[in-house]
């Protein structure tokens, strides 16, 4: 058993640790901030003594004087989708190699945000907060945030749509979706492909209305029939029902597109476990994401990636550039997607 | 675009909301604490004047008074491994029931965590702290730790281990292994299985090695020769590799005990995609977890689960005894394993 004395010895102060390492109060702030150019012996130093004499910058205090929490919410729906698992895995190690704590905040998919949730966001004062416009409106965030311009994450469906929006300021991440569907199009075209279907996304979001789209533009420019149109909810249950149906009850298809990566397993599984059909022989399928899971053999799927590295930067990026310039207008980051070829088309 | 003014208008307070509510200051507050009890209709009255004269508790500045952040710092090494993920997802949910917000540190699987990281956990003053002893050591914890008790998930390996070790004050959620494992034992021996293998997670997992300790024990205790060992690291790539070289360059087996699911979908894909061989009819696999991913049509996998809501319901009451309860001795917690029986074995 520890001693809980010992355990809530008060802490030292800033002052003290500058008094003992011969340094100014100054330097102690800056040695503990990640961002502060500092010579690497002098901060040694610091956190030498610092170490020695029990002091931590509390944040809370740091908070109260700086008005910064060093806190970025995400709000999500889905923690351990893997899409969203592998999003907040990289972000989060990002966000600690600049000095910033990952809050999670879970929200239903539907944009029935609660108020309760939203009020307590807010009293944390997060300095960034990131969310996807199909789960909560900026309008909803923006009345709720103090201080932090909330990030979103934007598929823009043409160049004229990249700039500033009216209604409150929000920055954005803009994901350029046309090049890897173009792509995935092209490919299954390629191969033989004719009879298309579409595999959407959860009904309100906008990432799936946008590839849905963008799929009708690409192919009447190739002089291909519409795709059929599969209503999902970016789940492996629901996708594998709906092929089922779509082979069982309707009239199948030679290729099919999924709105994400889950979705194309579940419709390789109900192919090939269920209905008979050879991937990528009798049916093709591409997915939409490239999560990890997807180099696994059972799968090996083709599909279109947004690169999560490039994606975690530039999203690391926007909250450096609005904490740098608060007052600044509505900043913008791109990112592009392409198609990452494997097993289920060709 | 906002009007930076409105956006940074400053906050009412608690007194202000009283008085216009005609209520206690001290009832203010209790509204907006999910765990006081309040009458619901002083609670909505409350909430709604406050937002009328947009008051939010700050947490900072409660902190500063109250000594808690209503933070739960939660370390893990990969948020995106599906285990992980699951629980992460889980917990964040039951933890914001109950008022308190997930703040996610990352850090390294071989114990080599460092100081800084700690030092920084230590500033936002987290209320409660989860961990995992291959991750980080209870002795390192307690140190940074002012006030929070850690609570570590364990894996005792008998009765008497359940109890208070010596060492620093930390709370426990015991998972006792063995239900699960002696029931996947039996049902392969069952199915005819004589040619055993282990398939170990990473190196410095406990989770691992306490697996393996007890897959001896039961096996002698049933007569059987002690499993092959196949050294992995919980990851997919690893697991199809050894896979190959247990059957290609050693002796082969007929079954494959794998201390994670992934690691047992990274078998099942070497053994069918690569050498050709049944699951079930040729070898029999089961994993540990039960992550959503197990009943997937290419895998539908036996596996041993840790009841997930169980597990995360055991977590929050520990917090919630321990902030009622902050200078009592050791706190424990037990949730069993069970085996879930699907397509591979049999």
């Amino acid at each position: 058993m520890s001693d809980p004395a010992t355990r809530n010895r008060s802490r030292a102060t800033a002052d003290m640790v500058a008094s003992r390492a011969n340094v100014s109060r100054v330097a102690v702030s800056r040695a503990f901030n990640p961002h502060a150019s500092i010579k690497p012996e002098k901060r040694d130093l610091i956190l030498r003594v610092a170490q020695e004499l029990n002091y931590t910058p509390d944040m809370a205090a740091r908070s109260m004087v700086t008005g910064r929490s060093h806190l970025v919410g995400v709000i999500v729906p889905d923690v351990c989708s893997p899409w969203e698992s592998q999003e907040i895995d990289a972000l989060t190690t990002a966000l600690q190699a600049e000095g910033f704590a990952t809050l999670l905040f879970k929200t239903r998919t539907d944009l029935s945000m609660d108020e309760t949730l939203l009020t307590y966001m807010k009293g944390f004062n997060p300095d960034s907060v990131i969310a996807f416009t199909e789960n909560v409106r900026p309008q909803t965030l923006s009345r709720v945030l103090d201080r932090a311009v909330p990030i979103y994450v934007a598929y823009p469906h043409g160049e004229d749509e990249t700039g500033e929006a009216p209604g409150p300021l929000f920055d954005r991440l803009n994901v350029m979706q046309r090049d890897g569907i173009e792509q995935a199009i092209a490919l299954m075209q390629g191969y033989g492909a004719k009879r298309f279907a579409f595999l959407a996304g959860a009904t309100h979001s906008l990432a799936t209305a946008e590839r849905e789209r963008m799929m009708h533009n690409i192919m009447a420019e190739r002089g291909l029939e519409p795709p059929l149109r599969i209503q999902g909810d970016y789940t492996y249950d629901t996708a594998y029902r709906e092929t089922l149906n779509l082979f069982r009850v309707g009239e199948g298809a030679d290729a099919i597109f999924s709105a994400n990566d889950v979705g194309a397993f579940g419709v390789i599984d109900a192919l090939r476990h269920d209905l008979g059909l050879r991937v990528p022989q009798d049916v093709k399928v591409v997915g939409f994401d490239d999560i990890l899971q997807s180099h696994w053999k059972s799968y090996n799927l083709t599909t279109v990636k947004i690169d999560l590295t490039e994606r975690v930067q530039a999203l690391v990026r926007l909250i450096l550039r609005r904490l740098k310039s608060p007052s600044s207008p509505s900043l913008t980051e791109t990112v592009s997607t392409r198609l990452v070829v494997r097993g289920t088309v060709g």
